[in-house]
């Protein structure tokens, strides 16, 4: 049994024993989302982040790491349409770690990210652990009652979008795996190998401070143009057969439309790495995907924050079937995204 | 430099940048206070629990760590006098822990208490981990505006309470450490050996399955009866320093009135421990410490859900004053709960 299927088990056991109608929707979408008194829904979401599985102390400079956490979260919050509050963090650390300056530098990381989207942190929790960081990150927005966008809303003949560019954070992990660093201070382009580097620190600064797509988020949220949304963490191919698979649907995708990272093409072509794969199926570039009507497409925004969207593809009829277009040919696409379990 | 010192200092720099003022009450607390639209705050915690600092794999059924997970945060729901309303939990498991029936055990005694208390889970995350077992539990709950019990409303003059009994929770902790195991079933009373292992038992619940004064919260919270409230989870002695600290008051205890638990004073007599010693700074028995003006001290309930409270000292006006009167004699008490990091 993988992660998704205990999910949905535990999701179907703990709604037969709802306490609460003001619980919209719970386990199984990006956040949770609990009606407030008056024309406000909270929703709220943890994120896990544990040493030597989501990030390896060595490569991670710790206030990225501080920014991660709360970006992660922060996606989420976006992937339901909703505006960011408040947060909590709660941190465990190993004694060796207590005593040096990493967790100045992580709370000044996550307060910089926290400053710039208007988010306060508001409490969590500092313990001890054993070998290794441990960090949850809870975020808690707010919408207008009824608007969280959940993953199960994409209908037969939506159009599929997705914000901004994709592989660059998968890129950048495979680059810190055989060895590349963040240098300081960033290097600046200039003759052939010099663009190499700009690069180069362009995919690992995807990998190790992505930016979640707040603006994105709200406007999807308080204009009401997506059927459906979920942020792309566990990478592309795997997110949209989440949403499909919540929403009783499939899709087709346009090869040609996804938005590959343009350092990627230009790095990968001489690593025999296809760009496309990394596109299709990296996680974590915390892009938001999302399904609208095909009559509030013409709706959409061009961009929000200076971040594009495309046209990547349309939802069918044909529940669970994923599927990829190259000109004539077309052929399945199946979930290749991250899996903790499998 | 000790997490408490941290956490004074991270408080300070979080207050100059709150990008709301609907965060009423912040890190420092045991729980976060967000006021909502017309009427009603939000209160929300965070708790981390890490195999090897928190609990051990071995002797912790997997059902009673759910239990105790959520049981930890709807303590510190309480302690703002707040009524739990829904929780998300995040887990991170080894591999070889998640191919076991764990997970199963550990949501089944989650959600049993949850269901007891009226609490709907409601999100979360799942994760892998390396070595350890790491859970983060998160409860939010809601109370009328303004109505929080926060640690800083003591004031000279104050009684101090508690709920129920200390020292049982740290003393089954002692007990774990020599050997001893919870019996399934649970042993009956008879003879004098059985007694023993009734009170043994009896301890060992204290540790592994806490009771969170749930009832007594919101009584004191909707009833507005205490002037500062926390749980005690640290120790008596450091947990009524937090409270005296947040206050700028000090306190002095009357030893006799300190309601150890039954089970410590028969076990401790045979085996040279000092039960009161256990009571005052032993950790996790999760009882609310609270003041209460004199006026107010007469309105006070004798019992909520079967469980008691003693008057157990006085709110004194030296900040940072604490001391323990036995007859004729007073003597100071320095805290000596648990601290992370020293």
């Amino acid at each position: 049994m993988n992660e998704f299927d205990f999910i949905s088990q535990l999701r179907e056991q703990v709604g037969s024993r709802k306490h609460s109608s003001r619980v919209l929707a719970g386990i199984g979408d990006d956040a949770a989302v609990v009606s407030q008194a008056f024309g406000s829904d909270s929703v709220i979401t943890s994120d896990l982040l544990i040493e030597e599985i989501d990030f390896r102390r060595a490569s991670t400079p710790p206030h990225l790491l501080g920014h991660k956490a709360l970006a992660v979260s922060l996606s989420d919050i976006a992937a339901m349409g909703a505006r960011p509050i408040y947060s909590l963090v709660s941190l465990g650390l190993p004694e060796e770690v207590w005593r040096t300056d990493f967790k100045d530098k992580f709370y000044e990381g996550y307060l910089a990210l926290a400053d710039r989207f208007g988010v306060t942190l508001a409490g969590g929790d500092l313990s001890r652990s054993r070998e290794r960081i441990v960090i949850d990150s809870i975020v808690a927005g707010e919408i207008s009652s009824g608007s969280a966008i959940m993953r199960s809303g994409a209908r037969p003949g939506d159009q599929v979008f997705v914000t901004g560019t994709l592989g660059g954070a998968a890129a950048g992990l495979k680059l810190i795996e055989v060895g590349a660093r963040l240098s300081e201070p960033p290097a600046v382009a200039g003759g052939p190998s010099t663009a190499d580097d700009a690069a180069i620190q362009s995919l690992l600064l995807r990998q190790l401070r992505p930016t979640p797509r707040v603006g994105w988020g709200i406007v999807m949220g308080s204009e009401k143009l997506a059927s459906a949304m979920i942020d792309v963490s566990d990478g592309l191919s795997s997110d949209l057969a989440h949403l499909c698979a919540a929403s009783g649907v499939g899709a087709v995708l346009d090869s040609a439309s996804v938005p590959v990272d343009k350092n990627v093409i230009k790095l990968c072509g001489r690593r025999a790495l296809d760009p496309l794969a990394l596109a299709l199926h990296g996680g974590e570039d915390f892009e938001l995907l999302f399904t609208v009507s095909s009559e509030n497409a013409a709706r959409l925004p061009k961009r929000v924050d200076g971040v594009e969207i495309s046209l990547i593809g349309e939802i069918t009829d044909q529940p669970g079937s994923l599927r990829i277009r190259e000109k004539t040919r077309e052929w399945d696409l199946p979930p290749q995204g991250f899996e903790h379990f499998e």
